[in-house]
């Protein structure tokens, strides 16, 4: 862990649109039309694995986590939820949730490195984006 | 949940190789020389989500999942740890944690559903397996 302060990886900035602030996390929506699919960055300068976090912290990242999947599933009804912490391209550490079901693109692999995303059209993004403001819980 | 007893799912057990029992968790050795790569499935029956889990459960397998990583990152001197709970094939809850690096066959991609699992010679397997005996915490 550093002294600096926290800030956004540039790539995960680029990717991503802001959905909520949680209090470890930000909560933001990966721009790939083609999956549900949010991420959860702790604002912790310097972190790559979750085991590196605090104590303290390491247990709010799986509430936050597991709330953020329970929500999903239901907001999407999905029929899997993935729950993943890689980090081999952006090494900031963030936990990728993403809604999955047995029809959806790249069913049954994993969607990370899975063909090229799909932004959203304008308005889809801001209905997502709407929607999932109103429908998460507050953390 | 169900009150039936929990018993391992025929696919993770004819993938894997036992390696130890800890207090929630088995903890399996997938069968797959490429990656070193382990799997935590605990023992309760009809969970197929980490949020479905009773709430002591849902800590204890975080502290699982999280000393097995650094275990692993410690012991097979990884550059990146890899933990994920998919489900999409296999839906019997379990967690992966892949020790992973820049130089490995499938990097920077998700190892899973990455070509075909190389099976560990006998000699391999059991030098493996008897380390990992030897070498992670018990809990």
């Amino acid at each position: 862990m550093t002294i600096t302060g926290f800030a956004l990886d540039p790539r995960l900035a680029a990717d991503t649109r802001p959905v909520a602030r949680w209090g470890l996390s930000d909560v933001l929506l990966m721009n790939d039309a083609r999956f549900p699919w949010v991420i959860l960055v702790p604002r912790i300068a310097g972190v790559t694995e979750w085991f590196d976090l605090a104590e303290g912290e390491r247990a709010t990242l799986l509430n936050e986590t597991l709330a953020l999947g329970k929500a999903m599933q239901t907001l999407f009804n999905a029929e899997k939820i993935n729950t993943a912490a890689l980090g081999n391209v952006v090494s900031q550490l963030h936990v990728h949730v993403v809604a999955r079901y047995a029809r959806d693109a790249a069913w049954p692999a994993p969607t990370w490195g899975f063909g090229q995303a799909e932004p959203y059209e304008s308005e889809a993004l801001i209905n997502t984006l709407d929607r999932l403001s109103r429908e998460l819980p507050s953390l």
